[in-house]
């Protein structure tokens, strides 16, 4: 089965960031990705805004946003990725693995479930890639805030061919 | 001098990572390293917990957890680094350099001393490997919060043969 | 145009971080870069201080530095890393692209601008090598506490011949 079609399987719709539909410009100068041999590195993503312009689960979590909230965040924050993905190597099956991720979730002082937010992320590129090349390295950090109240960031790596 | 000589030197004994003991995938789905090429990444690093299960000085730097603490937190978490390096390459003598650590210290804000919690990790680094191998790029920043109230986490990047 | 032609033209100056004047290992044991292949990794640079001693715009944004004194200390932690840069690869014109930089900005809740500061830092960059090799990846995150109250710190990767 193609990554293409897991996705169909799972119901997981991609944005298409050709062109000027990549968000991240519109935070500042930056540009989607950057490979050098084998090694795919992306910009930050996040949830972003809805199709009303409203950014998906702003704030903090434990203050105005739920823990199942923050992994829903993160879920669609993988998915975002994995239209960065596409962007940068045409075809999803051309990811050996990801490599690691680097976490961000806004929180209060003292929350001490931050890496159940990022599981939002990680348990989506495993379901999407499978546990071979979808589990890749982790670290989460809870932050004091992120561009726009996303409550909600990583910076993934990947292996590609 | 091999490192493992080195390790014994020092009175540094390693936990062992093999099988269920890599305590990362309890935090959720992660592996504990990727290596592409030379380069090996390891997934986040913590102190975590003791023998009896309670995680070594939680809290915030500037609050609970004093700076002899938190300097030792960071040697405990470079402990943990050697055994998921070992797991990675093997054999210690197969690390060729510490590329780089990001480095996480739970704070209070205005805690102007992050720098000096990290260094319980690079102190233990370099007495471990010797200067020019043990010395690596360094970052640290002062968080809000960390996974099961940990004080100090790292993202370690190592050159490997 | 030469890379250090078009700094003359920009009227930026770089420190000299040859022998004892990089400013990183008095913050604690690290190295100012390390390269494997073609990626070159840079330490966490800071605006760290002025003649004086001392630090360029200490604190928070949000509280007592402004976001155009914060996107000013974003700049000048650039002007560090073009000093970085040079001393890692002898001439800035064999620096390739910028790959990707993790910016961080201490700041009070709430503060949703983290990636206006940053811009300090990236526009700068795209100034001096153009928007083709200047503009690399890019995420920000907003942070307790830098070393010594920096308010800006950014963890700079390089590809390079």
């Amino acid at each position: 089965m193609t990554i293409e079609e897991r996705l169909g399987e799972l119901g997981v719709e991609l944005p298409d960031f050709g062109g000027p539909s990549y968000y991240g410009a519109t935070y500042g100068k930056m540009k989607p990705y950057h490979r050098v041999g084998n090694i795919l590195f992306l910009s930050g993503h996040v949830p972003d805004a809805d199709d009303s312009g409203n950014i998906i689960h702003p704030g903090a979590l434990g203050d105005q946003v739920t823990l199942e909230q923050g992994y829903e965040a993160a879920r669609i924050t993988g998915i975002n990725c994995l239209a960065g993905l596409k962007q940068a190597v045409g075809d999803l099956d051309n990811v050996v693995a990801i490599v690691r991720t680097l976490n961000f979730v806004v929180c209060v002082p003292g929350f001490a479930d931050v890496h159940k937010v990022s599981s939002g992320l990680t348990d989506l590129l495993a379901e999407v890639f499978g546990p071979e090349r979808g589990i890749g390295c982790r670290a989460t950090i809870g932050v004091t805030a992120l561009a726009r109240n996303n409550c909600f960031e990583t910076w993934l790596t990947a292996e590609v061919r």
